[in-house]
Formats: structure tokens, sequence, C-alpha cells
């Protein structure tokens, strides 16, 4: 079984209205509710593709329960556990142009209630051969909280793919998951610290190569990073891999990451060879463009462009 | 006790952002969370006054849940009828300026469940004195739905106090409430059917107690039009009045026309004679605009401005 953590999950509203006028008041013509958050969306992903998988992570209040009421709707297996404080929602208004989003800051997490996560997580791991660790981290979780996880899980013999950001990219890369799978924007932010502050040029493919060197660095096993419709690039202990779609998708992007790393996680539990575990990552992420919504993919358009993804080395 | 009905509550929801940037992307920095509707508001008032109150109406879902839990946190005595459908939302961005609001449409109301709250209101009716009746009616819900409810509890020996606006109003005051308490738009938007198309120019004294005279015409017994900060107007079966408040306020004039109608509703049932009751009203409306949210009353300035409301005979 795959094992997803989000322990800052959101219910995702989108709100159909005409257009957008500030200070006007809108009755919004359709309501879309689903649950959110990168690590749910894996798990929605892999579940569709019929792989075993488990969600958890934290819930809370009215807006925790909807989460769960939507995931299991999805027929998603899910162990969350519960917080007292109320899982954020996100808003994104849709007009004919484009959206507009509002992102509620995350609960506040207690030390009790990450004590009893991170118990409930090392029952989880007896029955696990990956864990995917998604997003940010919520209030009160400690900034070195995936660390801790990624630790929990090796010593249990059990694989991770860490995607996330800033501080809590740096603090987990530190305890050696076997997969880190940041953007590009995420790399960047991940290596500002270390560049000159002047504006940098659109990176050539060399330098991209020795920016994910970094994360090798930082002690992650494994780096692919995604980089939108020019697919991702990979640096493992067995070498380095362009991956790239045949084809430029039209579609909506949000959660083509969450996809790439179901992808990475199922090839990571079968041993997959790297460069057929890299086609598959950017055949399904690019099936995830063409659905509607996050956490789906596009089950044609996987299966067309699985083939025809040309993976070389880097 | 004072029954209050809201057939279409919300769960309020405001976040408070620097600046609304349309297309863009926000992180909210503060989410408030109150229970909304109109008749909410009404309850919440009487209930902060000391007076038996009893909210009853449709709540339905996660958000009915959140909203029921809110309502309970304030203490104000509810007895709502669950539905199958999600209890919508309302979201008001506020900015440095203004607030840009977004409202969801409402539950779809099937007519099980519909039929399921005239049982439990004909019951409720057996302990209230008079029931104030609020707010927009959900789909599902027929149009001559508070008709219903009037004719039941006129039949009962309890007083009814409407204030709701379009066709929900028009059908409403066919079945004769003891008070309709429209705002200035709302009774414009009744008779504009009957008016020509062409603009019309502010209303003189003379035609806005014209206009007032058409709601008894429609079926009301008596009729109080607030007016914002130039008070109310009144026409009942003892006489016409205005009502006029002795200053006028800063602060936030929504959940004032719910502040009326719960000061209305006291009266009725105390049958405080109208000139009483009408400088209540005005006092407690503007000591709805002087408190920060609606639902919310300031004490001070009801007790200030009181006695200094002037109620003259129109």
């Amino acid at each position: 079984m795959i094992l997803t953590v989000t322990l800052n999950p959101a219910l995702d509203l989108t709100y159909r209205v005409d257009a957008l006028v500030p200070h006007g008041t809108h009755r919004v013509a359709a309501v879309a509710e689903r649950p959110g958050g990168k690590g749910l969306n894996v798990a929605a992903v892999l579940h569709a593709l019929g792989e075993p998988v488990l969600a958890t992570g934290l819930l809370g209040g009215a807006t925790g329960h909807r989460v769960a009421a939507l995931l299991a709707a999805e027929g998603v297996p899910a162990a969350f556990v519960a917080i007292a404080d109320e899982t954020r929602r996100t808003v994104a208004v849709a007009d004919r142009d484009d959206a507009t989003g509002f992102w509620e800051p995350g609960p506040r997490v207690t030390a009790g209630e990450w004590a009893e996560f991170v118990a409930r997580f090392r029952e989880l791991l007896g029955q696990a051969s990956v864990v995917a660790l998604s997003g940010s981290l919520p209030p009160g979780v400690p900034v070195d909280g995936y660390a801790h996880l990624i630790r929990l899980a090796a010593a249990a013999g059990v694989r991770t793919v860490l995607d996330t950001s800033g501080a809590a990219l740096r603090h987990g890369l530190a305890a050696g998951p076997d997969l880190a799978k940041p953007n590009a924007a995420e790399l960047g932010a991940l290596l500002a610290p270390a560049r000159a502050p002047a504006p940098v040029p659109a990176a050539s493919a060399g330098q991209e190569m020795a920016d994910a060197t970094v994360v090798l660095d930082h002690g992650a096993r494994a780096v692919v990073v995604s980089r939108g419709p020019r697919g991702v690039l990979a640096l493992t202990g067995e070498g380095a891999w362009h991956g790239v779609p045949p084809e430029r998708l039209a579609g909506n992007p949000t959660g083509a990451g969450d996809a790439c790393v179901a992808a990475l996680s199922r090839g990571l539990r079968d041993r997959t060879p790297w460069p057929a575990l890299l086609a598959d990552a950017v055949a399904l992420s690019a099936a995830a463009v063409a659905a509607p919504g996050a956490g789906a993919v596009d089950r044609d358009t996987y299966h067309r462009l699985l083939p025809a993804v040309r993976v070389s080395a880097a």
C-alpha cells in the first residue's frame, strides 16, 4: 500500500461568477467542492489507477468532516487524525477570464495532536511500502516534521517521496528521503540563499542539472524536478535523465505535479527502472493536465502518451 | 417565546486581505465565521436582550453542522430540521477599502423535507407567542411557503412578522401577516410591476406613505418600512407614524433591519403601543449599526438613544 501524508489538507471551493467586480456583491452561479491538498490529489490519482492507497494526515472541525465525506464519496481509503481546530478552505472565484484565489491559513496543530499523528503514522507504516509526503505544514507542526516522518519510515524499511517547499523541504531533505520532487520554482527557492540576488537568466540544461545536484547535496537519494510542459529532469544514484512529453497539452496544470508524485511513488514501490518510471511520470502528469480538475487524470491521454514519452540520458 | 424562522441560513465567512487583486492569489490574513441569515440575526439580538427565543429553520450537511455549533456557542436555543443538501456559505472579502461579497445559492429542499419542517413548525407554535419569518426561500420551498406558515400561525393564535422580498414577500402578504417589515428597496420592488419603467425621483414623505399603503392592500395588517438612517415609517390600523433616530451613527448597517424585526417581534408579543414600539425599533436598529457585526447590538447606544428617538404621527 502507498501511504499519502497530507498535514494541511483543504476544502477546495470553486465559485463560478460572470465577472469579478471588486467591492461588488456576486450571486454565485455554481459551487464545486472537492477535497484539496497535494497529498489528497496523489491519493485520488493512485486510487483512480486502481493502486492500493491510504490517505492520512490531519483533519479538524466541520470543514474536516466535509473533506472526509468527499474523500469517502470518491472511494479513497483514509485514516486521518482529528484535530480540534478547523481544516482550512480555499476559494477560487472563476470568471470568464481567469480565477481569483483566496487561501485560508491552516489550522493550529497542538503538540499533543502532532504526537498523536506521529504515533498513528508509525502504526500505518506497518502496512506501507512507500510514503508520499506532500504540501505545506500547518501552524504548530515542527518545521522538521517531514524529517521526523522520513526517519521513522526509513527505520521501518519504507521508502519516501517528499514534495514540499521552503523550510519544510530543506529540513525534510536532511533526513534523506528516497526521492524529492521539487518543481522548478521550488528548486529555485531552495537555491536562492546561495545565489546572488540579481535576476538570473533562464537556466541552461547544464545549469538545471547542476541545480538538481544541490538537492542531493542536501540529503535526498534521488531528485526528480518537474518542469511543466518541458517534462522532468531526474538525478539518481544510477544516472541522470530527461523525460519529455511528445506534445504540449492544453488544460489545467493544477495537480500535474501530484500526478507525477503518484507515478513516482508507484514506481518506487515496484522498483521500476528509472527510464520507465520517468516515462510513466511524464505521461501521468500530462494526463492530469488534460483532466478538468486536480486529483484526476485523463486515461486516454495517459495511454496515448505513455509509449511516446522520450527519456534520454542527461 | 418568540420563534424565528430561517429557511435559508448561511455560514457567513469574512476574509481579511490587504487588497483585492482580480485574478491574483490571496493569502487570507484572518477568517471570521458566524451563523448567517436574517432570522438568525433576529434570534441572536433577542437572545442578547434576554428575551426567550427559539430559532428554527432548515440546516444541512457539514456547513449546517457548523452553523448549529456556532449558534450553540452563542447560547441561542435552536430547533432546526435537517435537510440532505448543504447549507450555503457567504464569503465577504474585506480589504482596506470595502468588502466584496460572494453568495452561494441555497440548498435544494425536497418536498418531504419541507413537509417535515411544516410539521415541526406546527409543534413549535404551541410554545410561541410571535413568529418572525425572515429572509429568502431556498430552492424547492414553495414560493408561497411563508403564506402557508403565516396561516398556520394565525390558526394557532400566534402573531407573525414577515421580513422578506420579491415573490416570497408578495405571496406572504396575501396570508395577512400581523406585520410586514420591508426596507425601502424591497418596498420599491414590490411596487415596481405597477409603476412606469422610467426612473422614479426620490420619494416624498407623502409618496412613501402612499407606497406603504400598498403593503396593506396586499394583505398585511400593519407595515413598518425601515429607511436606514432616516428611521422607520409605520402604517397600522391604529395610525401612521414616523420614527427618527436623534443622530446619525457611523458603523456597519448589516443586520440593522434584523434588529428592527427583533424589536418589533418583542413589541408585538407585549402588545406595546405603537409609538413606544417604534421608538424601541429605531433605537435597537441604531444599536446594531454601532455594533461590529450583524446579530449584535451595542447596549450603550441602545440605552442612550431610546429616550431620544422622535416618533410623530404621519
